[in-house]
């Protein structure tokens, strides 16, 4: 019996196009900038501190991220640090926010590709503003179907999200980078989920899994070998495991 | 001829909950703590010309406001600002954004009256997380049958809103504060839009209207007075103007 797929879903940064390659890159830059009050505590460990503390507060995204390091600049330097080198900061943020959107190799082919075969779906979380600008110049809407920003992935968010748009879990795929974020969730409603490690994972998004749950998803190195996997799950469905 | 409406659409900051008073408060104590800076310049002027300048990089939302409320602080002390008192900046917007969520008067008595006659939606632009925050806080969103948070509420937008959920625009009532967001746009698709002022206008959010449009939208001085005017719609229809 083979599996029929509705809907592919794929996750945005780290999945469609580079993200955290441009936070490893400002964080570089805030190191060095900040290289005269790194003591006894490691900048970045302290500004990953600063940010989890700040996640409930003002969630994701680059804005968040700004915030975070001007706290941690001015906790680190007990107050010293100059307003210049904060408007330093603040440059770096708006420097990200502006950077060009950078696709990861196939993907443009494969979701082209795939586009004509299957609806397509974007979920992603984040800023909203800064999610449709990388989406508008990603020049990838058009293979969309429709596009949503959440501000979390959780089970209970995607549950919702394949109520609203009527999908079975069973005939649903979500294709990301996250286990924590695309992967897990998803497999826990039933529906099936492909794994595409990015090369860098913010230490927010790792996670542990239980082997049960390694049983249930799908890994690939890459994207472009997507179209081949949706290919076989049709012919074959049932345990993807299974040659 | 009576008109039928499909569905009856909300805005939410200054229609159903006070958020325009958060930012005043908000800039009273900005204004404080920048007193000492304060010389040939009006605090308040060059914010406003910051936050127009990050709009387009960092959209709406506290986070946003924080931002320039930095840059700007910066920028007029000379880079002599202490990083303490950047970091009081940081806290007023961390204050603002956990602000309990404090419905306008009659709001909770119209929604849950319309709810039960029509289809509602709630259509905000701003924060996503922010925006969800105060709708799970309000008790108002199992009033709504969608909720939609858009990063700027044009023409366009509400064009697309309104295909996705396969409402005809003459079924249509958008009902909010702003002339530019919520009125204009709506009015210019031939739906019916209902003005409620909030007793304060953010200066991006005033806009001069021509006599024509004027003629094609409704003002109501506060939400209590909506059902009676829902009814009167309902049951004669066509120009609204007409007693």
């Amino acid at each position: 019996m083979s599996m029929e797929i509705d809907v592919i879903a794929f996750d945005a940064d780290d999945t469609l196009w580079h993200n955290e390659t441009l936070y490893a890159d400002a964080q570089a830059r805030y190191q060095e900038l900040l290289a005269a009050y790194d003591g006894e505590h490691a900048v970045l460990d302290e500004l990953y501190e600063t940010e989890m503390a700040n996640l409930p507060c003002f969630g994701y995204g680059i804005k968040s991220f700004a915030l975070s390091m001007i706290e941690t600049a001015i906790r680190l330097s007990g107050g010293e640090i100059p307003a210049g080198e904060i408007q330093g900061i603040i440059n770096i943020a708006k420097e990200m926010k502006q950077a060009p959107v950078s696709l990861l190799e196939h993907v443009e082919d494969v979701i082209r590709a795939l586009s004509g075969t299957h609806r397509l779906m974007l979920i992603t979380k984040g800023d909203l503003l800064d999610q449709e600008r990388k989406i508008a110049y990603s020049g990838l809407a058009p293979y969309f179907e429709s596009v949503e920003v959440v501000t979390e992935k959780t089970a209970d968010v995607y549950r919702a999200l394949l109520a609203r748009h009527r999908i079975a879990p069973e005939r649903f795929v979500m294709v990301g980078n996250s286990l924590r974020s695309d992967v897990l969730p998803v497999v826990s409603l039933g529906a099936r989920a492909v794994h595409i490690p990015y090369h860098i994972t913010w230490a927010h998004e790792t996670v542990s899994v239980h082997p049960d749950e390694a049983q249930r998803y799908l890994e690939l190195e890459h994207i472009g070998l997507l179209p081949e996997l949706v290919g076989r799950l049709e012919r074959r469905g049932g345990d993807p495991h299974i040659e």
